[in-house]
């Protein structure tokens, strides 16, 4: 295993890349889809079916996990892999998003943010070298920048105020991670959906020499063309040998187009949430459990699908176990969409692999069409906050 | 596999026995311990970590298949053994216990009983031929018939009036099961603490010539010593060559002085719900997870236990996950629980085929002991009702 971080791309495809990551930790395939483990747990999956599915890598909340349990806990108990079993990569975000979203009695200035938890209500103050220490603590493989998140729709002014200011902790995070051989940094791309403040924001993030960079700020309930309009601005700024990751998103189809516009990393509460909601993404588009329709219905999922569970359980049975608010029936459902979501990602790559990246595009939402003319339930939903 | 139901005693120490049910669905290895699945699931187990775990069969409880998903239902699915993908023995309750327990409105007379489901209010008549059919419905390998559990405690007339109606609604169900070479109906022995009134009911029901003998309207709330007493009147009442299975119990050391006293089956919602609740059932005696104590302990639960989440989450872990509500936190510790009821059942056969269980007894209530001395958490909880 490697020493370092590097990132390799092996094949393009129009602007699709695939490619590989390499970690001491591990190898992180990509275009790659991050399961989200908010507070040390994808929820509702033992972590090796998370590695099962397909998963290289999980997303940990530095908001979530420096509340609770706390990351000097975390490291004396040998860092967030070892907390939570899972030997592969991690990648934090800053916790900048959560504290706008989550916590109260925000106060922001040029230093940091200032919050109280939202758990028992005392009081932290988040700065671009603190949240550098938090990842730090908690081991994280790849560690994000903190930045400053404006609800959207905001005035060009607001955005434009808090993409410099972005700017600003960037490289003061930059400074503060310094160089550590086998873990990264990411930048954070911001400037809402403004082409001018987002080619600035790359273009001065390019120069601080991040080891990737993702585009935040997005799917935070854009229409889907706002959010391809800003990856077809920012994605071509950035340099080709180094990941780009888009944060948030998205359903499975905002995953294909953002993977056409050159995108390799993605995370998202989507499959997760679903699961415990009742719901389950198919390569037939979404199925609501909770529907009656499904309540004696003795086919599974997928009868084709290489998930155990997909191809094992009757929606009957799932409906039942919806319908009775059962741990299981979150259990069985996180787990088809988990690998549902990773099945995709492998598709996607294989695909861009053999230059028939247009092709499966084509197979795979006329499977999620088909779905929908038989009565299934495709729709875009975005998740009210980040973290799961 | 044998076509029909047979009961072989391999070995007696003592009062206890070791031995196995052979059924058509499988073997159990007696004295067994059954994980509660009221609802066609072992609540946040997949079935094949039940089945891991070293149980031989689960209990369905009829009261909430009956509502829902329904029988009929459950019956046109394929039964329930394929519905939640159990393929191994289950056996079912009647329903008289949380109709007793759980529903509104009830009405009992010579007849049986009418009751308003307390999922939706709509109104339902059970009777001894309804309790047979339902289960016959749902597939069940072992049957149990229709019984009247009064609360305790309760006048002598009321417990011995309840006794006489159940046994004539053994009667009933008896005949409405007739003959079925493969399953098994068991006769109910009810009677309160009254001696005259447990050995007049155990008495009656062997002339009904049941394929097994269960103990009911016992782990209401009782002393261990009560409940003890009433194993020690019924036990010897009934007949060796049958399968006695005391309902409700309990915890590991009920399970351990019922076993001395001849009991051969268990069901109990202890291990599956303190596990969704934070306390785990270990060697050492019961631990509540939640307890601020456990949030900067690395080692595991067991370090030589041979279930993986025992031996390799930390208690820190767990507790982080219990705190913050996490599902993963339920799904380990109710396998540890069920792992652990598993091994002291395995351990219980053993000492019996080896003449020992008197020194294994020992062995085992010292380590409690040892845990109780280190800080644990040992105590008696009878749950309020017996579905999970």
């Amino acid at each position: 295993m490697t020493e370092s971080f590097t990132f390799a791309v092996a094949k393009t495809d129009g602007l699709a890349r695939t490619g590989e990551i390499r970690m001491p930790r591990g190898i992180v395939r990509t275009p790659a889809f991050m399961p989200v483990g908010t507070a040390g747990t994808v929820k509702a999956m033992y972590p090796d079916q998370v590695k099962a599915s397909g998963a290289d890598i999980v997303l940990g909340n530095t908001y979530h996990l420096m509340l609770r349990p706390g990351a000097e806990r975390v490291a004396s108990l040998g860092g967030l892999n070892r907390f939570m079993n899972w030997p592969y990569p991690i990648l934090t975000d800053s916790g900048g998003f959560q504290v706008m979203s989550l916590a109260q009695l925000r106060k922001l200035d040029e230093t940091g943010v200032t919050f109280q938890s939202h758990i028992d209500g005392s009081t932290h103050l988040l700065t671009p070298e603190r949240a550098i220490e938090i990842q730090g603590l908690l081991g994280a493989d790849i560690q994000m920048q903190l930045d400053e998140c404006v609800k959207l729709p905001a005035s060009e002014a607001a955005v434009e105020k808090a993409m410099r200011l972005s700017l600003r902790w960037a490289e003061r995070c930059r400074i503060a991670f310094g160089e550590q051989p086998g873990r990264a940094l990411f930048g954070i791309v911001q400037g809402g959906t403004v082409e001018r403040l987002r080619a600035e924001s790359a273009r001065e993030l390019v120069a601080l020499d991040f080891k990737g960079y993702a585009i935040g700020g997005l799917a935070v309930g854009e229409p889907q063309g706002e959010m391809l309009a800003v990856i077809e601005t920012v994605a071509p700024r950035l340099p080709d040998g180094k990941p780009r990751y888009l944060m948030g998103v998205g359903t499975p189809d905002d995953i294909v187009e953002a993977v056409r516009r050159g995108i390799d990393m993605f995370d998202c509460v989507l499959p997760t949430r679903a699961g415990r909601h009742g719901s389950a993404y198919t390569r037939f588009g979404r199925l609501n459990l909770k529907n009656a329709k499904h309540a004696d219905d003795p086919e599974p999922i997928d009868a084709e699908s290489k998930f155990a569970p997909a191809s094992t359980y009757s929606k009957a049975y799932l409906h039942h176990l919806v319908r009775s608010n059962e741990i299981l029936g979150m259990m069985l459902l996180t787990g088809i969409n988990l690998a549902y979501y990773q099945e995709l990602m492998a598709g996607l790559r294989k695909a861009i692999l053999d230059g028939r990246l247009e092709d499966f595009v084509g197979e795979t939402k006329e499977g999620w069409a088909k779905g929908a003319r038989d009565g299934g339930d495709e729709h875009r939903e975005i998740p009210a906050d980040h973290a799961d």
